[in-house]
């Protein structure tokens, strides 16, 4: 029995955490009770690495090291919390996951994307999502969001130049592989967006009955 | 101008500490000033990320993830501290590298070495020490001393076999790259040691005069 592997993907305000419960409670509703997690993060050790990523520190953070910690944190989440899960047959629904790393350290930082998918391979063997749902939205629109939220992060502080990049990647790998992302306007109004994402509730209760 | 870069390995107790700042005195005497660190550490990041992993946790540490957090402190050491010093042309000596990670995950955790060997060369490209002095002692003598001096973290916790199987890595190593290696018998007394290392000091010296 393998279960399945969901993720959300976006900047910060595309509205990924309000439509991961949403998503969350269709799937309840119709019987299906979904582990929701997500990255960096999702066990105790994962969140310290979070920490630690997410801070401001006294000397600037060389990006290979980011890398590393992101992917420390994965190998973390993935065997003590996602790969028993799917073993046991569950949906599993990360806030983030490597399409982030591709997305952030890829094109916002600039390493070279077979650096990237090297550790890809180290850590995850041939482990991928199922289904990402990529919430996509201008970024000046998702950047207003954040910073009407919170203080921003070390990774919210960026220049405008470090979220094109961001958006440009995730959409570019959204159309490089259209069997498992799909793309959803993180611009509409709620009800659009839980229209939008009727079908991926319908694919997801399909294959989790079969 | 490139400097030298000399490390110092072996286990707890083996009296790498001491002798490391013998050594620096040795140096600073005939007018050469070292640049001393550690790993994990070395940095303000670096040293947060020691005090994860040698920290006891409320879940098991994965050993990928340990790696994964080891070679992150390696990256941000390095490209922060390490390669601007030797790029000055200093002498960098570092209280344990990359021989320690072969010796603690790959022969204590039996991470395969391969695994271990791809993120070296990810992390380090080709830089690696000029020498490497590695002090051997017995590993009940080595526990001993360290029992004796503090509050055992996370790796000096392991069973016995763990400790066997360092021990064998590191000579292992030793054995195969005998023009980088000196090991020096840790459980001399320290004038025998300190007569052991003038060898070293003396390579050092030729060379930092070059």
């Amino acid at each position: 029995m393998s279960g399945l592997f969901i993720t959300f993907e976006g900047p910060e305000g595309a509205g990924k955490s309000t439509n991961l419960r949403y998503l969350a409670d269709c799937l309840r509703a119709a019987g299906c009770d979904p582990l929701l997690t997500r990255e960096p993060g999702g066990t105790p050790i994962a969140e310290q690495i979070r920490t630690l990523l997410l801070a401001n520190h006294s000397e600037q953070m060389n990006s290979d090291a980011e890398l590393l910690l992101m992917f420390a944190a994965r190998a973390q989440h993935l065997n003590q919390v996602i790969r028993p899960a799917l073993a046991q047959g569950r949906v599993v629904i990360s806030d983030r996951f490597t399409d982030a790393t591709y997305a952030y350290q890829g094109g916002g930082r600039g390493i070279d994307m077979q650096r990237i998918a090297a550790l890809e391979t180290w850590v995850q063997g041939d482990l991928r999502p199922d289904l990402t749902l990529l919430f996509d939205v201008p970024v000046e629109v998702g950047l207003a969001r954040a910073k009407a939220r919170s203080a921003l992060d070390r990774f919210e502080q960026e220049e405008r130049a470090f979220f094109d990049a961001v958006r440009t990647t995730y959409l570019a790998r959204a159309a490089d592989a259209p069997g498992r992302y799909r793309v959803i306007d993180g611009s509409a109004s709620i009800e659009g967006v839980q229209a939008e994402l009727q079908p991926a509730i319908n694919w997801i209760l399909e294959r989790w009955h079969a």
